[in-house]
């Protein structure tokens, strides 16, 4: 197995290691969901609580203790050593809104960069039970089984998913009413769960805006190790300096189809 | 217990009898989800599959068995004996839109109503393994255990929910604006599961438009046997003949402020 310049057993190595993140984060996770817990709000308005910081602070601590040299982006508690061959990209809880509101659909998202190309990822949905894998050059997995992207290539035959049509504004928002109006079916809500779901062959396109680095990388690897296609909105790569605007499609054709929308 | 008019052992037969067809109709709702089914579209536009068709079926079925005087009024099969004292009100796959796209938030909904009043109601989860059942005079009970709505009475302190901005059009649209701008929090996604959130705390208020019967009157007897209050945009107790209008609220005071906003 090859993992962008990485050899196997290295990669192994890090695939387990990512596991073992995801699952002390879904231990704190389910702990603190739907307990009584303080809601703070944070400088860019968004939610935070002690679960937020509290699980990312134990990944870091873990990032730490196994592998000192590498660097480490999380939401809660920023930047360090982004220098680093390879870096750790953390959101603890994606979806604290849902996570506040007791909707099982928030997740916690893992991304290892290397040389600033995403080649592992995690999305581990701790309050449903499953969770996705992806590693460059490898099939993404669902609870340890391969999963594909659903051949849609038409838009008219997609189901589009985004988290909330208050994401957008401007000339956003009518790029999006653009695209998501001439879908099969345009649905709200998810997270990053939409994702892991087009993943698995039962969302076909998932567009939105605003999202930070945390938000998307970990989606990189388990989207395109399915078959899937994630880009920013003028399909271009993703990675810590891209715009925030994602397009994932199920296939290149649905893909290519909604960019030249967006456009 | 009373139920209405109805006296235990009575009521307590009737309880038991609903969650046994929650059980049937969540055997066979997990069979059929994330399977490969054919989608259909209905007369007004909305998806159905042969797990509706199969579940409500099926639920016809026992309750012909058991109770041959009552009456039905099911989503997929229509209406029969509705000038019956007791009737059953059933929407198989509350979110069939969400149950085509993988998403675990799809309910079954069954009510029963007694003289035209919603006396019993279930709000069951199968993906999720969740269930509430409220009975006119008990508290609401999920998993058997009590729940209560939150001690929200502020739009500004709020979480509010709506399965999609897209279920409102014209003056419909401009009040659901008017309200949930000023909520604490808006969402949307969720489609029963909301108003059972509602019922735990975690969730204070859903506003929508455009359901049907068998979309509300089971949550009636759920949040009202949480604390909540549940009635049309008006402030009318939900029935048979409402006119889809529904709004949801974890406290009378915060009913009584999106009402006053609604009208």
């Amino acid at each position: 197995m090859r993992m962008g310049r990485i050899e196997a057993p290295e990669a192994d190595e890090l695939v387990r290691f990512a596991g073992a993140m995801a699952d002390a984060a879904g231990a704190l996770a389910r702990r603190y969901f739907r307990s009584d817990i303080a809601v703070e709000t944070k400088a860019d308005a968004s939610p935070v609580t002690i679960a937020d910081r509290e699980i990312e602070r134990t990944l870091r601590d873990m990032i730490a203790a196994r592998f000192p040299d590498h660097g480490i982006f999380g939401e809660e508690h920023g930047a360090a050593s982004l220098d680093r061959d390879f870096v750790w990209v953390i959101d603890p809880i994606d979806g604290t809104k849902s996570f506040i509101a007791g909707m099982p659909l928030f997740g916690t998202l893992i991304a290892l960069l290397r040389d600033g190309q995403p080649v592992l990822g995690v999305v581990d949905h701790p309050a449903l039970g499953e969770r996705w894998v992806g590693a460059a050059g490898q099939a993404t997995l669902r609870h340890g089984t391969p999963c594909r992207t659903r051949d849609c290539r038409a838009l008219s035959d997609a189901i589009l998913f985004a988290t909330s049509p208050d994401l957008f504004t401007g000339a956003d928002l009518d790029a999006f009413e653009r695209v998501s109006r001439r879908a099969r079916m345009r649905r709200f809500g998810g997270d990053c769960y939409a994702y892991a779901l087009l993943a698995s062959g039962f969302v076909d396109a998932v567009v939105e805006t605003g999202l930070q680095p945390y938000d998307y990388l970990a989606l990189v690897p388990v989207i395109e190790g399915a078959g899937g296609v994630i880009t920013d909105w003028r399909g271009q790569r993703l990675g810590l300096a891209s715009d925030g605007r994602v397009v994932a499609a199920a296939t290149p054709a649905l893909h290519e189809a909604i960019t030249a929308m967006l456009a």
